[in-house]
């Protein structure tokens, strides 16, 4: 049986949206998912500044929580399993408050998902799968199997990897 | 470089020292490490069949928060660093409320070694390194590079694994 790695944010969970909502809470703006989708360079970089000036709710207890789940991610992943071996490999422990509330997401969301498939790291390079679905060029760059980028307000300008766009175009990449 | 995953419990950290002090507090018995080391296989299997039925502490927050660390773990590990890329693989995320209280430990006990480099999982088959040093038979017997049995009391009658005994045999085997 094939194994697939799986990142969480931005990829099983909403996490850019819960992002926007807090920066536009933080700094008075009103910035949208789709807006960010479909900003220019200069407009997205304008965004990721002040992210980065206001991301200490990151470490905060509480923020990974209530994420909102990627449409079709539960119901794709469980037909998944049915054929792969899968892996859920988010890149956590930079957060020390988000261990237990991604735990618990898991439990929530994806409870047919045991702890035994959840792995909680910083690099993802010494992890062994056939196949990796990350939003990250980071991730992907060092992974030994065949890696899929999954779309990201943050990753459009990468042309190198192979693009899923949604959970569905993900089903229609490795089951159908 | 070549990569070695190291296990945290009964490894790194005397965990199984811990565990008797618990578990002689709640059925006030007296337990020793060194008598469970030298222990009989009955007398063995009760220790670990009482372990079994009171082991609810492991669920609790604060377990490891406070565990002893092994000796010449921290010196030995800080030379390995300069010869190997370094993992620490700990099957954690059975222990919700372990996982903030281990890296908290990792920072107090071994501030060298980064958030980057620690892993928290069930499962390590789909880990990747050229040693594993590991207590646990199930996680050395799916591992592809070479596995390395850290003596612990429950691991003695193992006879298929090349065994260290201790720090100082571990850095004997790697580094001198």
């Amino acid at each position: 049986m094939k194994r697939i790695a799986i990142d969480m944010d931005d990829v099983m969970a909403d996490t850019t949206v819960k992002i926007i909502q807090y920066i536009n809470e933080r700094v008075q703006s009103e910035y949208t998912y789709e807006g960010l989708i479909n900003a220019s360079s200069a407009e997205k970089q304008s965004f990721y500044d002040v992210y980065i000036s206001n991301n200490d709710f990151l470490w905060e207890p509480g923020f990974f929580d209530d994420i909102p789940v990627k449409s079709d991610a539960v119901e794709v992943i469980q037909s998944l399993m049915d054929h792969y071996e899968i892996f859920i490999v988010s890149a956590a422990t930079e957060f020390p408050n988000s261990l237990k509330e991604k735990l618990s997401w898991m439990n929530i969301h994806f409870p047919f998902i045991s702890w035994k498939n959840i792995v909680f790291c910083g690099h993802k390079h010494m992890i062994s799968a056939d196949y990796l679905i990350d939003d990250h060029e980071k991730n992907l760059k060092t992974f030994t199997g065949t890696p899929l980028l999954f779309t990201a307000p943050h990753n459009l300008h990468i042309q190198e990897y192979e693009r899923v766009n949604s959970w569905l175009e993900v089903k229609s990449r490795l089951l159908l």
